[in-house]
């Protein structure tokens, strides 16, 4: 196909595509002559995975350029996860520090002593096995560090009953993934779990947290008029 | 105390303390004297709710000074955890919409009445009590649409397990809330619980993810070493 009908079949605009191309994330098409370029399906998957990694996984065009390279190694689906897992942006406490951040980088640097150390706590009583190179390690001890400077500490034993349940959380997303054999596509779909499908976990939470709420007024509301139900 | 004091034991600048005061949020203190305005330990109290509010939970001023209102109102904690849960911003899909953005709209438009069913099916197979006003129904409703675009759809059915673990999640959370009496105290440790923690419970699934994909890997190696450990 020529470089009109990639665009339209893959939803990216021909400049994007030709910018793509220039920084090297898209691979050249077959040549046919010096104004024709002809392209395949591949290109059509490529552009996905392309378009997944930068507009929703919100990586640079460098880091891109790296996970791309990085999948197109002979890696087995484990090696292709773990390099999709580490490129992505990571989730991160949000404060946003307008002012007194020199005062609290300092809390910080004096609390991660002993925020990380709960975090390898909690790591060997789960007997997670996690690289050392997992950037998700000091982002949670950053996040803990950001709690016991709001006044609540969590030790490696209050956060066991969370990290049970992200045990069962990350078995339903990897049943998400299997029988998926082809590289790039799983690939582009542990972008799309880990972005797209992150914010449907936090959303079922809240509304979860709305619905202990309601029963939780609902029990006391009950104990009050002296008719218990349970 | 002065309000060099407040702004000392609060860790807020006096300049923030003199903005937040003329946009009525923290309210005013005995006028000693023309020079002289003494505060006390609710200013502090105050003052932490509105940093958690502004800085951690990215509420505009206008907002805030809604959730400070309603706080101030004889509410019980049920109320109370009812108007911060539903004032924080809302989890969405994160996808940068640079180009393509009319088109995707109208795809948006399109599956959303669909997306909106699946959410309702969901909340009414799960049990759950969800107001009429809660944001995070249209937001899950968005997030379903955005997978139905990348070509994964999620009915109800699918999505109950993940709704079960977070109602698993939402009882640890409302554990920590117990016997937190005092209204501001409730709201400030809500908006922590739901800002700050809600990076902890993501980092969770992660470290959990790469410690699934380690599990499956290993289970693999056995399986071709021909050394079933099952």
């Amino acid at each position: 196909m020529r470089i009109s009908e990639l665009s339209r079949r893959s939803g990216v605009p021909m400049a994007t595509i030709k910018y793509y191309r220039r920084e090297g994330l898209l691979p050249e098409g077959r040549v046919l002559n010096p104004t024709t370029v002809e392209y395949d399906e591949e290109h059509i998957q490529r552009l996905r995975l392309i378009r997944s990694l930068i507009q929703l996984g919100g990586l640079s065009v460098a880091r891109t350029r790296e996970v791309l390279e990085a999948v197109e190694r002979p890696l087995d689906a484990f090696e292709t996860l773990a390099v999709v897992h580490h490129a992505l942006p990571v989730p991160s406490a949000e404060t946003s520090r307008k002012d007194g951040e020199d005062r609290e980088r300092a809390a910080d640097e004096a609390a991660s002593g002993g925020a990380a150390a709960r975090v390898e706590a909690l790591i060997e009583n789960m007997g997670w096995q996690i690289s050392d190179a997992s950037p998700h390690r000091p982002a949670l001890a950053e996040s803990l560090a950001a709690l016991s400077r709001l006044g609540t500490d969590y030790t490696a034993d209050d956060l066991i009953p969370y990290a049970r349940i992200a045990t069962s959380t990350a078995d339903l997303d990897f049943a998400q993934l299997e029988g998926i054999e082809d590289q790039i596509a799983l690939a582009e779909r542990a972008v799309v779990l880990s972005v797209l499908f992150e914010p449907v976990v936090r959303l079922l939470r809240r509304l979860a947290q709305e619905d202990a709420n309601h029963r939780r007024h609902d029990r006391r509301a009950c104990g009050r008029a002296e008719q218990p139900t349970e």
